[in-house]
């Protein structure tokens, strides 16, 4: 197998971490490059389209977490193979993405702006996503969000579900799922107690 | 086979566009449901997140463009079995789908903070994005971006491409693709005249 490297920052959310996520419970060795903030600026000179993740197989480097965690999900067995239920991964995996990308838009803003945006995201846009996610869970038999198992969906939903409930985000209530979805609460904290990715972590919160 | 049924805006663009064109190109069956832009007000009631375009399989209704397009795709033969070459495919439909979300940040704007916005896309985030394109098409051969056939990468890079050179975005000049990335115009022009998609446009023209 061709070896795959991934290079993403040293912490356990964002983009990233779905990816690690998905290689390490399928069973896929590869190099976990992890690097701290103050090398961005470097790595994303060579980086295409300067973000992260990247992933390099043998000498291609290839942009684009969703990309990579759906490549990473088929090589570990954790992206369904039947084309419907692959949809209502892909759906979610969006989804989650446009979740990411609201709350990055908030980044650059400032005190009485980054507020506002922020209390307008906890009360409005986030409630509507959250709600969104929990029906989607119902639909599908209030499990996994495809295939009746654990899949990248799950993994990108637990990652971005703990991120926004973590107080880390300046003006987001950390009981924001369990307020706007108590079901998507206890689907999170059911995801997160699977063994392997409790083993996970507690492996990693020794580094 | 479930009935399918796509629902989007009455114009051959945005994200539903190149939907339309993977289940034409790939002899798929679908409901073809076009609605003028005085109805989406009604539409979005009813719509997952209120967004277009949707799909129903039958009772069930699905959101997200690029999962739509991805199951359409395979649904017709147009996107990569290989995992590799998929991943590529993927890559660059989330490269476009950054384009027209950048794009789209814009809409809202008036006067001069739309002139702004839309001169530092024209002069630097298109290019950059462009150029990449540019370079991941080399990187594959030259002549798709993946799996060395027409696939649903090359149909949204169509719809995109054509978009924003086509003199409906002020401020976007309309031989931005040839300036920034010759080869990239050679291979829009190219994938543009593939006789399956001319057909497709010549019999829609009298619609």
């Amino acid at each position: 197998m061709t070896p795959l490297k991934l290079t993403y920052f040293d912490f356990s959310g964002g983009r990233g971490e779905p990816i690690r996520l998905a290689l390490h419970l399928g069973g896929v060795p590869f190099e976990d490059h992890r690097f701290a903030p103050a090398t961005f600026p470097e790595i994303r000179k060579t980086a295409p389209l300067g973000q992260v993740p990247i992933v390099h197989l043998g000498d291609t480097v290839v942009t684009q977490g969703d990309a990579i965690l759906r490549y990473a999900g088929k090589l570990g067995g954790l992206y369904p193979q039947d084309a419907e239920q692959a949809l209502y991964c892909d759906e979610v995996l969006s989804g989650l993405e446009d979740i990411t990308i609201k709350i990055s838009a908030t980044f650059g803003l400032k005190g009485e702006d980054m507020r506002r945006a922020r209390e307008a995201l906890a009360a409005e846009v986030l409630p509507k996503y959250l709600r969104w996610l929990a029906g989607r869970l119902e639909g599908r038999g209030g499990a996994y969000f495809a295939d009746q198992r654990l899949t990248i969906a799950d993994l990108k939903a637990l990652v971005i579900l703990r991120w926004i409930s973590s107080g880390s985000l300046d003006h987001i209530p950390t009981d924001i799922v369990a307020s706007a979805a108590p079901s998507l609460k206890e689907y999170m904290d059911r995801i997160g107690s699977t063994p392997a990715i409790v083993q996970y972590y507690a492996a990693r919160s020794g580094k």
